[in-house]
């Protein structure tokens, strides 16, 4: 980890404790039973993230870092370990859903005592830069995780036939009025971050040259009365529309709208985090995989941005509503280098067969988005908060 | 429901406290996390049970027969429904485990309002026979749940690696000194209950002749040290010992010990609702299948009872340890009927590619217990508290 | 095997060159293509069926008692190798279907080689009792596989689009007129074979007594016409005609007729080995499974026989038009031994899960039909001539 | 199809004839059996290659544009379409390996009629451009499945325990002598066909710009020795070399060396067309997946080339032993567009999951060899003749 990282002790305690509280006031509203359940291999129970995140600083800051520091319950490497490979044996993934044991409350304990010790360690050890890239990975980490428990804890609560609200004051998004759309004139662009400030990850590296022909992208995201259109027109009944794979996709799990869409009375509701309600058609579509992304924009005779296309086209756009699925597959940027250990498998090892998400969501910690940021699913994923742009000269 | 239950209202009241008490008793020792889990299809989440024999006697009881009763929420039959078609939509068996809500205080308070409701019912309401069979039918069901919450309790806690105590001082089971074979000679026997008092299942009814021929069987169970010669002799690696299922089964899914078995420093230890310890040689063998119950039976040069076999020798040594495996396949009585409606998809639906087993457990209820019961499992069911008696001239 | 078979050597050449070139002739209709599929794990090629039963003479006769035989390809006990464990590796049988080589002229060759030594083997050598016994048993596992060509030859000729002829005389069944039906009384009777005269297989073996109630049955099989009412009553779409794992099956499948059953125009046709016509409504119904015979007679208020009925009442009406379903379980009977050796693999492994059929059917070898012949699958099996008997006072 | 294609009729006839016999060449040392089997999902049987690529000029030439051609065998389209979803139902694919009818003599026939067809149509027919495109393209896309069918004949013959020898003479790969890498300044260069003459498919077509930094590549494709290196070094047993996909299909298929290699005698073997055979040090290494060719990559500290790299440097090396695998996910050129109708399916649908393979195979037909050619398969593919060449400054 060789870029610099200007930031004081002092300010990393603050951070520190910031991301550290924001990921328990996320689960406020939870009760216990919400923490412990895996309804599908994607989502993880809500006190697995609350461990995993926790299990990070310790690992890789304590157990390394501070002198004389034991683990709190060597057991919890085995149960809050994730997919580094080179820490030890692991939970087998889908297996994180059978844990009754250790509780939410010996969980909170667990955080309650790694929050105290880092804090002894953070105010009693001089911090050399890479130590301090680690803790910034680790806070990262921890805002991604905070990402995935919304998205989570929405998937559980979303799949009960109860819909039991999460926070009845959810935001609500509005769509801006339309407006032109963004010309980009042929040229060798920059894309990729150049590492100067603030914290990147490993995959986001390397600035480096794109050619680009000329083209124009959308200003805004689609709609769902325009994604409606698609559906009215039966586009979920066409394969014209589709990747071979998407049909199958569509034609093996009868999938015929967004998820958590339901029709009620022949009208489109949803389940949000405030609840089940009617579908809002000025808010952007989410919950669509790129797939579908993909079809709608074979339906309108159109295509998605490439990475690099919407990256240099950003500037000029307003996003963060939506993770906007591109036509990239998630690939090495030239000159992408693993980091050496555990740490070097936090990105690369995923490059094959994933999409690449360039924006960030309505549920991303807020000084956790840049337009560098590659996130990245299976084109099949769809319980993150996904919506579409397109581009407009296809 | 034919046969005549002479019981008093008040009596039927006192059972039905007792009953209920029970099976709340048994989830004292539980986290709330226990309650909400199915690591495997086969096991139910404790708060599903407490919820589903709850509404067995809002459905069958309340909701037809105690005028002005209204569903307590009329969602709960879509959560709490089991196997029975004829009562509407239920969710999918393997879904049980994906739901968080109803909260377990929820459930206690279901459990509360049809409590009440039900002695309300019962002080006020003149019963009919059929109407105390059908009481009587549900607080036999929820007995049966009972040893169903014992067994899933301890499949949640045995699979998870820190290997919860449930209770400390659950009870030990030493194994009786040997004593004679009992010897039946040939004849005409008959078997089944009289339905002459007490409750029985109609699975069980039509008392029947049957022609048996001489037989000797043992007066004991198998124990641990008699399998783990088995074992050692290599019983589980020699496909001669085996039914063709059986083999594929021992294959597939790497068996090599009965259920929460762990060889631990060379030595075998198990998983018991008191810890973690070292297997007890003279405990009864616990938790095999009946693929292996066969394959022990056949290394040992003899072979299983038929369930008549059992029936008419047990009046001669003592039961009740250990569900005990049989050579016969759960098929129905002579002149067996379904009864009408959703009670009739009890147990006739089941007669089909099951094996009967016969006793009752250390985790049965004790007024539950009858010689004349018939279990009935999958061939490669283990999750129960399963054992092995033996003929002794095959 | 005890029993005493006394044939002289002549004799069981006769009948050795009738029973193979009965298979031959079976396969004459064939095309080379026909030879080599193996379209679901149930149906074997039928180049495997005339290389397996040439591989148990060569292997269980020539090999171990004629001296001097080598094999004749030592890797055909590889490819021609079914279940038997113990007399090496063998191909895991779903990949019978991947084998282009040995080609159909190979195996024929191979056949040929095996037919002159067992000519030259049996001309040139005495044969003890137990010899004449594992030829006589050789013959009788060919003539099984007769009637498993005829079956498998049906599946793939019938599941291709093009619905070839294999035989466009193949015998038509009409029904005989209804009579009365079969009335039994009370008593203790023996069934199994006596072991007396003329060849059995060891699970048949053991002549007993077993006690049953009085009970009429049907003179005739269930035709195609009575199937019908029951399809056009709803009987594929209530669940409570059907057990719990049948309707399941009946779900997950699509299930709405019988195998090889195709409405066109409206009208009910199947395919039959003369090609694909109209339903006779007149003539037995024929590839139905356990679950679908005992649907049927659930609808109809009644029940299947067990197949101690069924043998005890068999010597009163005819059989032999369609192996008959019963309500019994296939287990051993009482004193059953397995013999030594990879012989005693032949038929006690599969005593688990399966149900008994009772009977013959039109294209079962004729000498190779008795009463006493106990046939077996799993309830879903329904590729084989299966067909409904019922019991008339249930 | 808008480029222009300058041929005259008797040219088109020519290559007609030509291509057609190619085909039959090919299947010459087949036996009947060899033509029916599909062993896996992914390999089709030999008949069906010869059937569909008929179909393609019964379908989309005469059938269209020959007035008062009738279809040779309706039910032919069911039979012989592959995925061409907007031409009628199709057998879905795993199912091509279970039908034996039409036979192997009917396929040729109905080849037969359909060539001399075509002749009397291309000797009649005035054709235009876009007709003489449409042959083209049938022609090619019979080349590509006369590589597809050596590539099935091999797999079929390859995975039968008897390993038929196909071709003795089949040729030999012998490594040139090691030379300089080539080095490619820096630069904006020009990728994709310009469609000026020749044939060329509408996903390589779109002559476009693409910047690349400087990089070095090797001359030759890695040999059996080095790949072997690389397996003595534990490098399937190393999850750090491995994409996490790649590092799970290693553990689940049990994966330890490339396709067709046997350890016998500790020493490895394979399977090639001229038979069973110790592997030559010297050949480039075959039927690698890209996960495989990706972690030899990472072993040896480098990467594979992206597909513009491969091209920009492909004037300056060998190529047309192995396709080779790229760094590049298949994805569109800019302004790529589908056909209309059925064509539009050839490639568009599948680009999504899969990644690109540039150059051709010792199998490829060689006047379909050019160095614009996208190849392209999922990552854990390697029936094909799959190689590794790789990028040397990383």
């Amino acid at each position: 980890m060789s870029h610099t990282i200007t930031v004081s002790n002092s300010l990393i305690i603050d951070q520190y404790i910031n991301v550290r509280k924001t990921s328990e006031k996320i689960c406020e509203p939870l009760e216990i039973e919400d923490y412990v359940l895996q309804p599908i291999a994607d989502v993880s129970p809500p006190k697995w993230h609350l461990g995993h995140t926790t299990w990070f600083f310790e690992t890789f800051i304590l157990l390394k870092h501070f002198k004389d520091y034991e683990a709190y319950n060597p057991q919890y490497n085995f149960v809050f370990n994730s997919y580094y490979e080179s820490v030890g044996a692991r939970i087998i993934r889908v297996d994180r859903g059978n844990l009754s044991r250790p509780t939410v409350t010996q969980v909170y304990e667990y955080r309650k005592h790694v929050d105290q010790e880092m804090n002894r360690f953070l105010t009693s050890t001089p911090l050399d830069d890479d130590l301090k890239s680690l803790i910034i990975l680790g806070l990262n980490h921890e805002q991604q995780h905070q990402e995935l428990l919304l998205t989570d804890i929405k998937y559980i609560l979303g799949n009960n036939p109860l819909f039991p609200v999460y926070n009845i004051s959810s935001k609500i998004i509005t769509k801006s009025k339309p407006s032109s759309p963004i010309k980009i004139p042929e040229g060798v662009y920059k894309i990729g971050n150049d590492d100067k400030d603030g914290f990147n990850f490993d995959n986001e590296r390397g600035r480096h040259k794109v050619y680009l022909p000329e083209f124009s992208i959308a200003n805004e995201l689609i709609s769902n009365a325009e994604y409606l259109e698609f559906m009215e027109d039966g586009g979920y009944a066409n394969f014209i529309y589709w990747h071979a794979d998407g049909w199958e996709w569509v034609k093996k799990n009868g999938i015929t709208a967004p998820l958590y869409w339901h029709k009620v009375d022949d009208k489109w509701h949803y389940y949000t985090l405030s609840g089940f309600q009617a579908v809002d058609p000025e808010s952007p579509v989410c919950h669509v995989s790129y797939y579908e992304a993909f079809a709608f924009a074979s339906w309108k005779g159109t295509r998605l941005p490439t990475e690099a296309e919407w990256e240099v086209a950003s500037y000029y756009f307003n996003w963060g509503k939506r993770w906007e699925w591109t036509e990239s597959a998630y690939l090495p940027y030239p000159g992408f280098k693993k980091e050496k250990g555990a740490i070097g498998e936090y990105n690369g090892k995923f490059m094959v067969s994933q999409m690449v998400l360039r924006g960030a969501s309505e549920v991303t910690s807020k000084d956790h988005s840049r337009n560098t940021y590659r996130n990245f699913f299976y084109p099949s994923a769809r319980w993150q908060f996904t919506g579409i742009r397109l581009i407009l000269n296809p």
